[in-house]
């Protein structure tokens, strides 16, 4: 057997055992944060560490780690999360994790004298408890007790008795010595595959700005109403998505984007005009002060809409994150591996969140995309070839080979 | 007492015996066509024709009659309806029941020698079985036995088993000897408000049309989808959406009005660019070249947003039904009464559809509206006054007497 085809094996062998997991009717997986599903992913993930021999360990949150050195306290951590969102894909975080699996396979067959540890997050989706990356963003103190011990899980149960339950803390210390972080995960886009590039090495981190938009009109009668004496909430709340549309499109040189990707509208009934629309509204971008103009005209269009329909707006921020920037001289020495190897890269942003946001402000760090099918995400089509995430697991071993 | 001071506390005796009947903790009613709530309304309205020692009976479908003269033959018919949508008003059917009681009274009172039916038909509403004015449609053959027998209740009870059960027929003979038909009806809309008049008559009540729109474009990422790598549904829903307010606008001189009441958008989350939408889709007009012209129109954005954004949109008709002509004889001779009686009123089209869209090929039909606060319907917030049922009735009984 070749090394590479050794290798693939390794990998699918890894990826099937963790297929069945939280599969559903629908064809696709759901392994919400914090609950039994995601508990197997990181069974099934110490199972794998505990076959190779390597150090087990779990921290107060439940982030699982695998190890080939524990007794050296600095260490390269690549990391990445074994949760899903509802009917989600099998890629999404846990390619990630067999990359990191792979990196420690090759290191311990190769001899290599680097402290790797693979780090398996817990609850990186928002779906279950309304907030992402719960476990890297309590160990990196980006997330605060405060911050998650109201949280309530999908099921109705609370987080702070989920941690009770399991004896973790809600105010962790810090994690340390972490001389690096590396993350591998899926595009969810399809910029790689546009391109027809095999690697992408990651700039920055998008951040995101949500809003929920309320729009209050008049819900009447859809065939009594005169055209001329309407307030219709729905046809305010097109203006707005097609503003909105421009508005992302006038600041895409600047890799900034805005989505309406949530409508609700009330009543919702074929004979009544829509009274009351809300609105979900992501905007996101690389460069704070293109957030800023995205921000300040939406506000502006929506002034506008509502003076010359003659209906309510309100605006609410939901979140804001700022911009993440990745380490330039990881992206730099990343390129070289790649170009070594000849694997196909692209320096990119990420418009997705990843763990990798919270690590910036305590190590370098660096995240490295591989294409996805179609860029679908979040879905049961979702796919990544394995061919592809051996590319990237060579491509951060390389990286890490020359950190010797 | 005055004798309207009298008639009014009739009116409120009335109205109040209904009241309770199928109240939900909103604060409107649902009493659906062919429930056990609708069921109550017609057993409430046979004790007030019992209390005056009028003739009851009920017909093959369940619409059920009060008459001062069953031996008469011809007779005019004063009808209209005592279910409601889902959380409704208390005013939209049972305002035109409480006036024909009013009517037969004053008959009765003034030994008026006219006979007069008053029916309460089933089904007016399409909140049940999806399907509007079955009590009337099948009594006057505009509905068949094929329309209705795989109709299914919201609860999941077959209409077939429901008239199997009760002893109906579902395919009835149809209703005779009708001289004309009459109905008093809360309008549904602002206009009468608007122009502060207390008395609509009805010249053409408007033929809908419906229509459902879907659009497919990709569902994907909302951060790591560039602006021009988008398929975005909702959006192509959004000009779809203000395009036909412009068509129905364009039409607004001919009467006519088009609107988009429902938006399902898929997968309707705040991290992922719309994939699919569906739209539904109600035209209206009195003018049949005029709902052409609409239709054509807005065949022809829809091509042409298809084209310019790459995303699949297909169109489906779900109902047509033509506009309907009230008689003009007795649109005159209610004017006249109107204007004898001091009652301001307007002749104007009915935008919603009533009982009243069954009888103009059986007989000389009339349709009176009386204003409803701020057009409100289909909610609890429903208002209508009892002085103006009275006004309503009146007309209509100053008409019934020329009639003698």
């Amino acid at each position: 057997m070749t090394s590479k085809r050794k290798d693939i094996k390794y990998l699918e062998y890894v990826f099937n055992k963790f297929y069945e997991i939280g599969s559903t009717n629908s064809g696709g997986v759901t392994r919400l944060g914090y609950s039994k599903e995601e508990d197997e992913m990181h069974n099934i993930f110490k199972c794998f560490g505990q076959e190779e021999n390597f150090e087990i360990y779990v921290d107060e949150v439940g982030n699982t780690y695998v190890a080939n050195d524990i007794t050296c306290k600095e260490h390269y951590l690549i990391g990445s999360h074994l949760d899903s969102v509802v009917n989600g894909g099998r890629y999404d975080g846990v390619a990630g994790i067999i990359a990191g699996l792979m990196i420690l396979k090759w290191a311990k067959e190769d001899k290599v004298k680097i402290p790797i540890r693979v780090v398996a997050f817990r609850c990186e989706e928002s779906s279950n408890f309304g907030l992402c990356t719960i476990g890297s963003g309590l160990i990196t103190k980006k997330i605060d007790k405060k911050d998650i011990e109201n949280l309530v899980a999908k099921n109705g149960e609370e987080l702070k008795e989920v941690f009770k339950e399991k004896g973790y803390n809600l105010s962790p210390k810090k994690i340390s010595n972490v001389k690096q972080y590396l993350e591998l995960h899926i595009e969810q886009g399809k910029v790689l595959e546009e391109f027809d590039v095999k690697v992408g090495i990651v700039s920055d981190i998008a951040g995101p700005r949500r809003f929920n938009i309320y729009i209050q009109g008049e819900a009447e009668h859809s065939g009594a109403t005169p055209m001329n004496m309407r307030f219709d909430a729905l046809c305010a709340a097109s203006e707005f998505i097609l503003e909105l549309e421009k508005i992302g499109q006038h600041e895409g040189d600047k890799k900034s984007v805005a989505t309406v990707g949530v409508v609700n509208n009330l009543p919702n009934v074929i004979n009544v005009i829509p009274g009351e629309v809300k609105l979900g509204v992501d905007i996101r971008g690389i460069d704070t002060n293109s957030l800023d103009t995205m921000e300040k005209r939406m506000k502006e269009v929506i002034e506008y809409i509502s003076k010359t329909r003659s209906v309510k707006i309100f605006i609410e921020k939901t979140s804001q994150l700022p911009p993440v920037k990745m380490s330039l001289h990881m992206q730099k020495k990343l390129s070289e591996c790649s170009e070594k190897l000849k694997i196909s890269h692209k320096v990119m942003p990420s418009g997705a969140g990843h763990d990798a946001m919270a690590f910036p402000e305590i190590c370098d760090t660096a995240l490295v995309f591989i294409p996805c099918y179609k860029g679908i995400s979040h879905n049961k089509n979702e796919f990544a070839s394995l061919d592809s995430i051996f590319d990237g697991a060579r491509v951060m071993y390389e990286y890490l080979k020359g950190e010797v």
